[in-house]
């Protein structure tokens, strides 16, 4: 999606080896028009699929999982994170490690609102390795729940999560590609 | 408020003596067609104040926030929680003690985002004690903003933080307003 990839070359900023930082259109000041397109354009890759809910996982996936479910009709769940004081029998809970934060953390989904009737998109800010994308699927599974589609803003080639998923089979599109991230430069896919 | 008043009294679940869970349709479950509705109405409320930014706190403010600057055509920030590990010289940072966790959290937004030319719209989902948004309105002082509103989808009026802000000075609006939790039982007021 180009307008996407311009506003990661044009403003994102890179930390270090391997982290880029889009805090001021996604993940901390949210662009609206920016992701009102980008909505639009999961709904182009994944709307004849009959999906009746998007999950996400909190916070950074919401605000683009609900712009995107206008297009869609359907509501958004977003998987909580944190370890819960209050884990229970009504609550789906997989274990994400975060390289981030050097530690394991759970997300969890009321059994309410995800079952073997749902067919699901999944939608998230990042992938990179691939860990909290995991657990989401681990969740969908524990539900029985379908997963049509997995819908990424950003997707970090070179940490090899994405190529690792689709190799079981997953249909994971993403709307902007990082190849490689050196020197302070972006590379992205199809530039 | 009708349409959140009527989802909150048929739907809305008491949990002890002062808790209500909306997370059916607000807090893990997004219906969407409804924050559309609260967003129009934030609008019709605030729509006049030449506001140019709305600022949230992750997660469940993202949401409402978002639908509501659909309508404001202005971007959001949301303030960061959690005891992050490279507080530096470029956030600001305030402190909101949680009722529910029984201890204290940092919230930060980066001062990239928000500064003195800023007249912004505080919105969120709930005002109970009023501590998270006391947190968001220092941040703001910091920040040198102008808090031309503040809008909250649903008032715990009986834990008294609505009032106590009001009383400073402080606009805010919210959509449905519960007087009190008695028996399993809310009220709501003018309802």
């Amino acid at each position: 999606m180009q307008l996407l990839k311009d506003r990661i070359l044009n403003e994102g900023q890179v930390v270090g080896d391997d982290v880029l930082k889009v805090d001021m259109f996604l993940n901390h000041q949210i662009d609206i028009p920016l992701l009102d397109e980008m909505g639009k354009e999961f709904h182009r890759l994944f709307g004849d699929r009959e999906i009746n809910k998007i999950v996400t996982i909190e916070s950074s996936g919401i605000a683009i999982a609900c712009m995107a479910a206008r297009y869609f009709q359907v509501p958004v769940i977003f998987a909580k994170k944190g370890k819960s004081r209050n884990i229970g029998d009504d609550l789906y809970v997989s274990s994400v490690y975060s390289f981030t934060r050097l530690d394991s953390y759970l997300i969890t989904v009321s059994k309410k609102y995800l079952s073997a009737q749902d067919n699901i998109l999944i939608i998230d800010d990042f992938l990179a390795n691939g860990h909290a994308l995991s657990g989401i699927l681990d969740i969908a599974n524990q539900a029985g729940a379908t997963v049509k589609g997995i819908g990424i803003a950003i997707e970090k080639a070179f940490q090899g999560g994405g190529d690792r998923l689709r190799k079981k089979g997953l249909d994971i599109q993403s709307l902007a590609t990082i190849e490689s991230i050196r020197d302070g430069k972006i590379t992205l896919a199809d530039q």
